[in-house]
């Protein structure tokens, strides 16, 4: 079968970690040994990742080197946080199909992704982005750049930047291709680079989430399952609390009724469930949400959370 | 014709400039207004370009933040400015075809390039690379990383990285078959990042020479033209001495004779010349050396300096 796999940012940069190349490219090892093992099963993989982590250092960096260089637009940042993890996953990758005898070439594709200027986004941004700075910080921000600063869940100040919803893949055409061709594609990282339609001629400091674009994605390659990768095994209901009960199966109906019960925190699991039922809706037949180890067993229909139509 | 293109790194960020964004894309902007012109004529274009300037702004960020963040190696460095110089690339391109009617699909390919790990080049480390250090910062880099450090034409220190021969592309197939499609792709952006043979399997901290790698990527995409971007509209003998003479043409054993006779220097001309000679050796047509000004006219034959086998 033809399988969207979703990395999170989180598992190739961990909060707790440096984030030096080594420990990325070992997180980045580790996972691709799991979606080797997928392919041995005789499945047929797309590869999307998310790029926090990444980003935010690409613009921490960018903070603390400004007297000396200008910081780059976040589009831009988007830009080489898609080259540079890219290159990790498809060196990977390589190598562990290589040492299995498979012989598949694996590509990335630096991809823009289409957002409406209209989308209800624009107007109110809600996705905290970058370095923390302290309040008397983020007036002065405030006046001089004019993005808009939020408290950050009481840890600091920081810029927040708007989230519209993906509409398409300006490079989803020649996506498309290489995947017939039987090329692994490496694309729509981070959810890819935001431009706004109608042409796609202007990138737009903004962010995509990934599972939004991972669904996009799914239906572009026309994959059947769409795998949501996360740290956690399946889907809970009253996750956190001490009646707790993991989902191993739901419909899209159900998605919604819990969705709109705020049952899916929208930091975490609710844009993973949306993206789901955004895939089922547009013709996919099963979305997966599990953890990397327990893909292959979730494939299978023995783990995970399944959602299907 | 098909034409592989290949931009300078310094036609997209100048050395007298800045290096924000918006310098950048006018001048990536102003070079894709003269490739559209060319495409406009019926031709058919593969990209190249390089990424010196750019990849010395990312080195010397992860420098200036290295007390918060740990420096990412060479090798994802250059997969950054891969991913920062093709989206320019892309979205410019795209927006300047689009102007003029035409909807061709433009894709960055991230690209890694296969070099021997037998090169001579990995035992004398000649290219510097990245920010400038006192003589006393040199030699406490050399002794804690084991760089190897050289006086940079005794504007300071840096660091100097082998810059071994380009083999092939282990994104070949791919950049191929898309060019077979008819798509227009930008790949092995400053030459490629540099993986060792015989799998690939390994990013090393070298350079390779753009020119170098546009004549392999010209193979690769059996380019009956190759054509060289520079700042000067013609190839020149005793070139800034009193009696420089223009070149108009030039076979392969001319370029040979001049090339041992030190005619070209190895910073600037000579891998340009190089290029030429190896494209045209591996079954390419023509080879010219030109400015962005002057290429529509260069490949009708009336501008810029003409190799020929």
């Amino acid at each position: 079968m033809k399988i969207l796999v979703a990395l999170g940012g989180n598992a190739i940069l961990q909060h707790k970690e440096k984030g030096t190349a080594e420990e990325q490219l070992s997180n980045v090892r580790r996972a691709c040994v799991h979606l080797v093992e997928i392919i041995k099963d005789g499945h047929q993989v797309v590869i999307t990742h998310g790029n926090g982590p990444q980003v935010g250092d690409i613009l921490l960096k960018d903070e603390l080197a400004k007297d000396t260089l200008p910081p780059m637009p976040l589009d831009v940042c988007g830009a080489e946080s898609q080259g540079m993890i890219g290159y990790m996953i498809q060196q990977s990758m390589r190598d562990e199909l290589r040492g299995r005898g498979i012989h598949t070439q694996v590509v990335t594709i630096l991809t823009e992704t289409l957002v409406d200027p209209s989308d209800p986004a624009f107007s109110k941004p809600t996705k905290p982005i970058g370095p923390f700075y302290t309040a008397m910080e983020a007036t002065q921000i405030r006046g001089e750049k004019g993005w808009h600063m939020v408290n950050d869940s009481g840890r600091g100040y920081r810029r927040a930047v708007p989230s519209p919803t993906p509409r398409s893949f300006v490079q989803g055409d020649a996506i498309r291709k290489l995947v017939e061709l039987n090329v692994i594609v490496v694309a729509a990282g981070g959810g890819g680079i935001p431009v706004t339609l109608p042409n796609g001629s202007k990138g737009v400091e903004a962010v995509i989430d990934k599972d939004l674009g991972a669904a996009v994605l799914a239906n572009v390659v026309d994959a059947e399952i769409l795998l949501i990768l996360t740290d956690v095994e399946k889907v809970f209901l009253d996750y956190g609390k001490l009646n707790q009960r993991p989902l191993d199966r739901m419909t899209v109906q159900e998605c919604r009724k819990f969705l709109d019960e705020g049952e899916f925190p929208s930091g975490s699991m609710g844009p993973k469930i949306e993206s789901a039922v955004r895939f089922l809706e547009s013709g996919g037949s099963r979305a997966l949400i599990t953890s990397l180890e327990k893909a292959r067993e979730a494939i299978a229909g023995r783990a995970g959370t399944t959602i299907v139509p």
